[in-house]
């Protein structure tokens, strides 16, 4: 995935889901594959940016084109086990914040 | 730094910094300690959720109480300096992006 996904001019969404991961994986590599192929092909889905530490914290922040967009994925069936799969099983703690972009820079050193 | 910062009851700001680093350090360890350092006493400042990788990409997101905040700043002198040297030293490419935050949720497991 690029490191800075291209966005529409604002205002746009994102999704900022900061979260520190259990011990082990209990399944969560085969899902978060599985997510990923998914939320690729929702309507309304710019793209995602990501990084995690080796001790299991994760801020993933996903873009967004419309707030129907956001409730379109977060309703779908197989999201929504991951996301009960999460509580249970993966996530000691996390947080999501649903934001709505006002505006933006973009630098590219050339 | 807490992985997960406490926030107020939205709405609040957030500025997502996602960029990638040039070789090197060229004085950006310490300005980045100076910066920390600052922004934790600017009013409205509520704390920074960061992360980065080897290869130099960085996702960091701060919170703010409000875009008046956001704009002291972004307007304080040190800081003005550290923007500068942003472009001309320590970035390949970054996206500043400032969002409303609109609602959150937040889990910890028991």
């Amino acid at each position: 995935m690029p490191p800075i996904v291209k966005t529409p001019e604002p205002p746009y969404y994102a999704v900022i889901f900061t979260s520190m991961r259990t011990e082990g994986d209990h399944g969560y590599g085969q899902m978060a594959r599985e997510m990923v192929e998914m939320v690729s092909k929702m309507d309304g889905f710019c793209g995602v940016e990501s990084l995690r530490n080796s001790a299991g914290y994760e801020i993933t922040i996903s873009y967004w084109t419309s707030l129907e967009a956001i409730k379109q994925w977060k309703e779908e069936p197989r999201h929504l086990v991951a996301q009960k799969n999460g509580k249970e099983l993966w996530y000691k703690m996390y947080a999501s914040r649903v934001c709505r972009v006002e505006r933006d820079s973009f630098f590219h050193n050339s």
